[in-house]
């Protein structure tokens, strides 16, 4: 497909073209439809002025939160356990642990991970951030649920590094398989870890 | 990923979800990248205003142009041969054909084709306007360069039909090999296509 060469076309497929997801062509065929069809790029340009004006994070911990609430759900919930801080990666690992019920303390957004890649390093997280909330709200157990990849990996260690100076009690998400799943569909390397953390039968 | 569960956040996944070739996960992904990258909302929100404001499709053929003109600068191009009418499915296939530089006629875009199970027939396709072209701009010639899915055959012998009491030469784009191909990569269907249509050597 072509790209659009008159300047507005152009403006919003360069935009389009930087979301997640969004290849060149599927970026293309959007800005078309968009051209086509006003009522819903009415309706994309109204959600997107709402989510400007109203949503950010919570300066705390990083969740989705909005500009009428000076912090998030999460943290002005008194039935939330004060002593636990979960760190995760992105505000939406915070909901996706949410659903779960299985987590009742404080979250902690670090809004990225170490990356050499995009030459981000500890100043690009929220870390020192996070070396101000344990100390100064008495953190005592410390969740690191952090994706299993690379870079997730050298953002754990790190922490670790820095939280072993801390007095407090710091664990990762299990690795294992998947519920639902099998050996046969499980590779290797997540197999290797299920057999090494492996749990006592009650 | 759990959807958004708050107001704005809900709003702009949904409107996202309805974008073409954008799954429920990849609207998701989005969402929570612009709740984190404000800058990136704001460029979007820009480029779509500036898409509502000032783009529209050409009243004559339905091709992309600005609210500014008229008519699109292919319909005020006095170059452009009067009487032979290129008719496409949507203005996005005028840029295509454009590139090739092999088509310097005018043109006219149905802006959809028949489709029972979208429950669209002719009434829904600018199917009266284009008749009315054909009789008021005399055009001699008309060329359909439609897709090669069902629907765009059953709207093209549609148009066959509509167009055999007009004194109109009707051609469609030929069916056969793509250039730098084989015989290896071609389906049966595009081959028998090929071999039906076969042309004689110069």
């Amino acid at each position: 497909m072509p790209p659009p060469t008159s300047g507005p076309l152009q403006r919003l497929n360069d935009a389009l073209s930087r979301l997640p997801s969004l290849g060149r062509r599927s970026a293309e065929r959007i800005t078309y439809r968009l051209v086509r069809d006003k009522k819903l790029a009415e309706e994309l340009h109204a959600a997107l002025g709402q989510l400007i004006d109203q949503v950010r994070l919570c300066p705390r911990c990083g969740n989705v939160s909005t500009r009428s609430e000076e912090q998030c759900s999460i943290c002005r919930d008194p039935k939330r356990n004060p002593k636990q801080l979960c760190v995760v990666e992105q505000p939406d690992d915070i909901l996706r642990i949410e659903q779960t019920e299985a987590f009742h303390g404080q979250y902690h957004a670090l809004l990225g991970k170490l990356s050499s890649m995009r030459g981000e390093g500890p100043r690009s997280i929220r870390l020192r951030k996070l070396l101000d909330r344990i100390r100064n709200e008495h953190i005592t157990e410390v969740l690191l649920a952090f994706n299993t990849d690379v870079e997730s990996d050298a953002t754990s260690h790190m922490l670790r590094e820095l939280l072993a100076a801390e007095n407090v009690k710091v664990s990762h998400l299990a690795w294992g398989l998947p519920v639902g799943s099998g050996l046969a569909y499980t590779d290797p390397i997540t197999l290797a870890r299920a057999i090494a953390g492996r749990q006592d039968m009650p």
